[in-house]
């Protein structure tokens, strides 16, 4: 097999994530893109194409031929820009199509976008396009949301591993700790166990403060060749690698629900193609759409063993200044989730964290970063793993 | 630039276009897909990646996270698949990625799908989803349906150049004819002269009979590096060149309404890669949701001179048998238009024709063939260029 052109991140921006009732998809999308370019000083004509992870465009907004949207108002008609779609993964998949379009030859700078405008209908609208995500037929139509499926995986994992409601909580009260540090973050405030264990229950044994919120937000990041790459940033990111697998759509097809085997078969594709152990990782950014998502992560990374991410989590080994410090930007709990914008923030995270740009909750001689990305209850994942040049 | 690997279609498939009461998303992607293996003689295992175009999913059938779903109901966990939109020309995107992920060197074996599943809503439902391939803020949301998109475009038409509603109806008739020879199309009914100019107006000079209709289907290829594709197949087609282009996403923005600038664009792109020009290809499938599209598009492409398109359409110049024939599957008018399953079946009809396998619609000595795929009223647009090995 041809060897791949190797490819690097040259420039990364995000808008905040959060409600934008003053914004609407293609302000964020926009804000996002031109801050990456400014960041990459790349100008738009030195692009030759772009990718976009959106998932549920056509239902939350009524807009399908999103590329098509994006090159226009960024100002980049005539280049090709595509859409990408894995549900809560598509940010991820887009990224991942950068990737292609430079190892083939067929471009060599590349935007990539991710976003999701999801605060223009309410909350039962949502749920139900989020809903679009899992097995419609099987699960959503029969009254399964989102948080029920996580809820089953939690269930079963306390009742095989002892996991605890405060070790689910602690997942929550430490992203919020992160998220405190990061302006770009949604929430931006503490928050203690108390607060999780007494918040509202949703899907037992999964409260409010135990789910990631619905949230309106873009982030974009520039790609180029390896090669070319110093001479745009003085601090290139370059991906080790990109792996993506699948699983059943339905969580009722699967062997086990403590775990899942997308994540564990893309985490191992990716470890092998970097020539990498989980030891060598110092940092992640985690799929945490809910607090149990991500134990069962740590654990299908390889940072812990099956069955030992809850009491790591309770003991703070996953926190900023611990042993492996997970979610620094706050993760989908604090951060927020727009769904298509998540993949690539993990990765704008990753940049400043590499780079060393990431203030007050700079990872230490943070070198290697890896970023965990899922669709649905696990039926996509793509891991990318990123060093500092 | 690193040169890209070359790519070659071993395998192809579709299900019958039409209206499939019987059978759900899933059963018809599934059957084009397992067509297509069969075709290439290719087991599921040595898959190593997919790609699937569908446009409106979420809300034609409130399912997203289409990569996985087909990943599992194919067998086909846990390998890769993503689903790629780009309203009408989805599939075409599909391919494109498809082609991306070999040349790049990540996979070897990878399978390409279309799919849309459009006759589960009403009329009304279908072309708000339909709308979407447009500029929602600003063309639907205001009353403009696609209909009216491109009745803004053949008046113009006919106003520079003397375009005429017979010149329109010819290419429905030619393409009904066509299409009663394609056991796969949605129309296998000759139409008359007469039979469209009396059919029903539907946006003026657009009627009924000019309009591409409302289908359920799928279409599938399988893709390999072109090095190993002697192996599976004896007529291996070779992919010459693909190329992608941008255009404004409203009408209204747009310099120019009788011609679309994206595929233009594109087509040039296309013919360089291959160091071809017009005279070279032998026939074509053409995004004809529309006959005034048709007109528009053997003039963008070169066939025609800008406004000759529809004169030559009325004298049979593009009929079988004619200098050039387009749509010899019956296009998008006979054949029908699931719109993400649209630009994959162009390149099964161009792999048929170019094997000598179209029976009836046989282009004589077919050896280069073109297909031109269109999002929207023209956003975008996807030309490939494939050859008989």
């Amino acid at each position: 097999m041809k060897e791949v052109r190797e490819v690097a991140v040259i420039g990364v921006g995000m808008t905040k994530f959060g409600e934008h009732w003053e914004k609407g998809f293609r302000e964020l999308v926009v804000e996002a893109g031109l801050k990456a370019l400014v960041d990459a000083g790349i100008h738009g004509e030195q692009i030759n194409a772009g990718y976009v992870g959106t998932m549920a465009s056509g239902t939350l907004i009524g807009q399908e031929h999103i590329g098509a949207l994006i090159a226009d108002y960024m100002g980049l008609n005539p280049i090709p820009i595509t859409r990408v779609e894995g549900a809560c993964a598509s940010g991820s998949l887009a990224f991942r199509q950068g990737i292609m379009a430079i190892a083939s030859g067929m471009h060599d700078f590349v935007v990539v976008g991710g976003v999701e405008k999801m605060t223009d209908l309410g909350t039962t609208e949502v749920s139900t396009a989020l809903g679009g995500a899992g097995d419609q037929e099987w699960e959503l139509f029969l009254g399964v949301t989102f948080p029920g499926l996580y809820s089953l995986m939690a269930c079963r994992h306390m009742y095989e591993f002892g996991t605890t409601e405060e070790m689910l909580a602690s997942v929550a009260v430490k992203n919020h700790k992160h998220g405190s540090k990061n302006k770009y973050a949604q929430y931006q405030n503490e928050i203690s166990m108390e607060d999780v264990l007494k918040s509202k229950m949703v899907a037992d044994p999964l409260k409010i403060l135990d789910c990631s919120p619905i949230s309106d937000g873009a982030a974009a990041v520039v790609l180029a060749p390896l090669e070319v790459a110093e001479s745009y940033t003085k601090k290139p990111i370059r991906i080790l690698s990109t792996a993506q697998a699948s699983d059943t759509i339905a969580l009722h097809s699967r062997k086990t629900l403590t775990g899942l085997r997308s994540a564990q078969i893309a985490s191992q594709e990716a470890y092998k193609k970097a020539k990498l152990t989980p030891k060598d990782i110092d940092f992640a950014e985690v799929h945490d759409c809910f607090t149990i998502a991500e134990i069962m992560a740590i654990e299908d990374l390889g940072f812990f063993k099956k069955g030992e991410g809850g009491i790591a989590s309770l003991e703070g080994r996953t926190a900023l200044g611990g042993e492996i410090p997970i979610n620094t930007s706050g993760g989908l709990k604090a951060c927020g989730h727009p769904v298509g914008a998540t993949g690539v923030k993990q990765i704008v995270e990753l940049s400043w964290q590499l780079r060393g740009e990431a203030e007050g909750r700079q990872v230490k001689d943070a070198t290697i970063g890896l970023a965990h990305n899922v669709g649905g209850s696990g039926a996509t994942t793509v891991i990318n793993i990123l060093k500092r040049e």
